[in-house]
């Protein structure tokens, strides 16, 4: 099997446009809008936010894919449409029949995705004035635009696409994102829409999706907090003529779906590097997540790597604080290639090598709870000063 | 029943002794070894970290208070003796028996503290050395120097007294207490320690502090992370001659600890001003704590807090997140006096007045989810600069 890079982002696909417009609903005046077409409805699945608090757009989306199909996906920045009462449902029922009417598609065929501020209404004329001109400007070059008119507190434009190639056949996977903060559990907390050629459909697709999900935009925290506007949307077209197996298919969705989760940790706010986080020698892959998440999710360790202050008893004091149960006796941290402690206690390391270990855009922490074989791998940032000052900052 | 301050911490109940002196476990040179003494054996209780990664005093101290009674609470600033293999935990017992031997009582009746850096020794030859200086030094006037000598990153010494009197008699509660950072559940990360001449033991003892230190120190959070060395003992000598109920010895008890518990989280690393949470309308107190607990442990909501903002959409998908169900439908959220949400979404509020509302050094933040009775009220503080600063730079 062979995975092979490619540009276009949701417009790798063959078939799919993409747009993104200014329609006036962020005070900067940039594009806030975006659209995309898979040009008539096709195979799609969803998974969302488990937040308690959703998203008016959350619940007319997981009603209108519950059929296992759509045509295309609305999607803006501005506001996140939540907590905005039965207005806010009926807007976002109503921004799917404007899509609807303008592609000549059932309104039920359209899903809609909103991220910004909660609790601040959308503004309902400008939000559907702009809906003909995205419609207008749709085109197979838009992915890029797409991308950027979903942009909130993100610095890079998020995008991914891959060629997955088999001795059975060849398919496309591409796909856009956005998400910078509020991005933790469940899956991460963002938006994220990916398109396929791939003839993968109902029940199978959504498996393979929950799954992806799951091992990629699960496996990522920039600071703990659950959004309540999380939704990644798969279209599948399945124009694809040779399509490669079902594996191979995953793993292309694995990569494009891994790199997009990857980027917003990298765009993580006030962000300054990638901790790559292994847990090794657990019961399970199941404990091996949970022993990340909970130290990942330590703002101590978060401002300790900020730092790089090789302070390991915080990663310790973090999972022993977690879930999953351990024997700390056994527990060895690696920083890069300094391992720090090991059966729980410290060793003779060298501090400024340590540091240099934990200095840099990228650094490596492993964790060997020495119980088990299973692992997993978690991706998080720093906790800085300008993350502090990007969220006291938000809203004034 | 009334409640009156009193000055003089631990030594504010007779008989106690107390006493801090600097035994060079700091680098800084300042007072590190504090030692309380009730001047015999007597009635004892502790409530440890839930923590799986303890430290060896929590052992130790574990093991010699299971029988209900103590003379003596030893304690260190500096290290805290966790993850420091059999060395640490045959360390903490030997320091028992060298102030057993100094104070002419078992080692069992002496039991150990100790807070600083996880995985750094404890320098044994210098904080065996230190003892003999700190029986010396012991004194009815000791209260606030043995507090002093407990601090790490504290800036303000945390002492409380208070006299009981109801119709049967009258008792004294005192205590003092370290604890700015890693401050957060199961009770709150800290150490302290509580003498009261009231004659209460046993069970009974162990049931009241469990509750009060519930109520109390189980009811704060500045990070968010739990620390690997909790600790709150409460020595009893019941030489009162005519005391109070037991219910207002409760009182007395819930005050100082109270009292404790708020000038931690004023004193919270980096903290510009306390939040005091009220979570109303819940169906069971178990149920408002758990929301305000979510609602305290995001980073977004508390460095909004830091800048003033009412983003009060936080609040709700931070409550959202967690493990209480709710329905954000019935939601209200008050700053001060200024409610800006109401059935889960925004009211006409004054941003202003909000504003306003949030800053200055105490901030009240009521949510009333709706659906029942019960409450309960939960302190925090805001995530700051100088968190980051701190937390970033304390080993280094």
């Amino acid at each position: 099997m062979s995975l092979v890079e490619l540009p276009g982002g949701v417009c790798a696909t063959q078939g799919v446009t993409a747009a993104g417009v200014p329609a006036g609903l962020k005070p900067s005046g940039r594009a806030d809008l975006a659209l995309v077409d898979a040009g008539r409805p096709v195979a799609a699945a969803a998974v969302q936010t488990t937040n308690q608090v959703q998203g008016a757009p959350v619940a007319v989306t997981a009603r209108h894919v519950a059929n296992g199909r759509a045509r295309a996906v609305l999607l803006n920045a501005g506001s996140a449409n939540v907590c905005t009462g039965p207005d806010g449902v009926a807007l976002a029922e109503e921004s799917t029949a404007v899509v609807g009417e303008a592609l000549g598609c059932d309104a039920a065929d359209v899903l809609v995705c909103s991220t910004g501020l909660i609790g601040v209404p959308l503004p309902r004329e400008r939000f559907l004035a702009g809906i003909p001109a995205v419609v207008t400007a749709l085109s197979t070059e838009g992915g890029s635009r797409a991308a950027k008119a979903i942009m909130t507190t993100d610095t890079l434009v998020k995008q991914a696409a891959v060629r997955v190639e088999d001795t059975a056949g060849t398919c496309v996977v591409g796909g856009m994102a956005k998400g910078a903060g509020m991005l933790e559990p469940a899956m991460a907390t963002m938006l994220a829409v990916v398109t396929t050629d791939a003839p993968v459909q109902g029940p199978v697709l959504r498996s393979c999706v929950r799954d992806v999900v799951a091992h990629t935009f699960g496996r990522i925290s920039v600071d703990g907090c659950q959004s309540t506007s999380d939704a990644v949307v798969v279209l599948a077209t399945g124009t694809a003529a040779n399509t490669p197996s079902l594996s191979a298919f995953k793993e292309g969705l694995a990569a494009v779906c891994g790199r997009l989760a990857e980027s917003m940790v990298r765009d993580g706010e006030g962000a300054s590097k990638l901790i790559r986080l292994r847990v090794t020698g657990a019961r399970s892959e199941g404990d091996a997540v949970g022993v990340a998440r909970a130290i990942a999710g330590s703002v101590l360790v978060r401002t300790a790597f900020a730092g790089a202050d090789p302070n390991w008893g915080r990663i310790l004091a973090a999972a022993g604080a977690g879930p999953v149960a351990f024997d700390p006796g056994r527990v060895a941290v690696t920083f890069g290639d300094i391992t720090v402690c090991r059966f729980g206690v410290v060793t003779a390391f060298d501090r400024g090598q340590a540091v240099a270990a934990l200095s840099g855009r990228e650094v490596r922490v492993a964790v060997d709870l020495g119980l088990g074989t299973a692992e997993a791998t978690f991706l998080t940032c720093d906790l800085t000063h300008d993350y502090v000052t990007i969220n006291a900052e938000y809203t004034t």
